[in-house]
């Protein structure tokens, strides 16, 4: 596949600061349909698609109301769009890997209104080589496909590129499309968590990734960029 | 001290689903008054006292806006009220204590108006012996004092007693108490960080430890009621 390498990046919980408040729509959505759910359980399942997360928690459910749980998802989630934020260091991290000549794909399922405002709230448009959505794979995490997606997108393989995400949804995700994935804490998922997921190293944050940059498995990804 | 025993519960994401509603509202009250930080590092921090908590999280703020940041918490805190549960299990493993013949007690360091509205989602009023609140202790979790407050509410000693809790801040201060403590995952703390904090067991939920309360570390305390 040639000389490129790519870095695939999660964007909820791993770039921008929203996972916790995912897991409280997903908690105001579930309590309006009647559904005992504890915020905790929600929280470990943020990450993974919202078919697969509404499975997992009701297993049982009635599915002719599963548009009515998205829909109030939806609708609780927008109410925190002000209070989205860049996590630290995700612009300078995202900005190094483009200098240093790597792809940058944001690789999510996201759907396009929320990713809208995702990646208006990251600011780094300059930084992204390809950006993934809801529309570029069949099945979300934890899946591959959404990455098979990212990786299509950059032209590389997957022994071209790591992944970057903060869920255990991330990290078997990128063990199904044969990648290594790097963790960070910044969704609320322990380093342990993401340890028995797979996760070849934890950061505290992408500043922490950046910091240590040389020693992580994305470092020495970048330095087979000739 | 005699054959009394005696447990004492954190109520705060050990008995109702609070850890996230107050990772939110100190999240809001934070970004209100110009500060960044992350809901994560808010999260690991809910279960201290809040004066310890700003300590932690802006060690070099300006001291005379804490009230603000206290009020600001207070009022969106406020907000989730209604929508507060009692997390799976709660009443049923306070009832069964109560009626094995334990002390009851809750230890927390919640201000009287929180503290009202729990117990009232609490609804097992019945099988309580005693409550701490905000008034009994000069200083809140990670330290003891709270915990000494709650054994002498009981007449037993650090050695007839066991603590339940969902947060570091409930075992360090346990520990510090000379009490052993059970930790939950409710508060949405992974088991790892308790078992390094130094919990003796972990549960899923309080239904998950009723379910093991013969083989908890309970379950042997209250096995020692002649």
């Amino acid at each position: 596949m040639g000389d490129s390498v790519a870095v695939l990046l999660d964007i909820d919980g791993t770039l921008v600061d929203t996972n916790y408040f995912h897991a409280l729509a997903w908690y105001r959505a579930f309590r309006q349909e009647g559904h005992p759910v504890t915020v905790t359980d929600l929280h470990r399942r943020i990450g993974m698609g919202s078919d697969q997360m509404l499975d997992a928690v009701l297993p049982d459910r009635d599915r002719g109301r599963d548009d009515v749980l998205q829909a109030a998802h939806t609708e609780h989630y927008a109410a925190f769009f002000g209070l989205i934020r860049p996590l630290p260091g995700a612009r300078d991290l995202l900005r190094h890997l483009r200098r240093s000549g790597a792809q940058v794909v944001l690789a999510t399922s996201a759907p396009p209104e929320e990713l809208r405002v995702l990646r208006r709230s990251l600011a780094a448009e300059d930084a992204l080589t390809a950006v993934t959505s809801s529309a570029d794979a069949e099945n979300a995490k934890p899946e591959p496909d959404i990455l098979a997606a990212a990786l299509d997108a950059a032209g590389v393989g997957a022994e071209e590129a790591v992944m970057v995400g903060d869920s255990r949804w991330d990290v078997l995700a990128a063990s199904k499309a044969g990648l290594a994935c790097v963790g960070v804490l910044t969704g609320g998922i322990s380093r342990a968590e993401l340890d028995d997921a797979g996760a070849v190293a934890v950061y505290r944050d992408p500043a922490d990734l950046l910091d240590h940059l040389d020693d992580s498995p994305v470092g020495r990804l970048l330095r087979r960029i000739p």
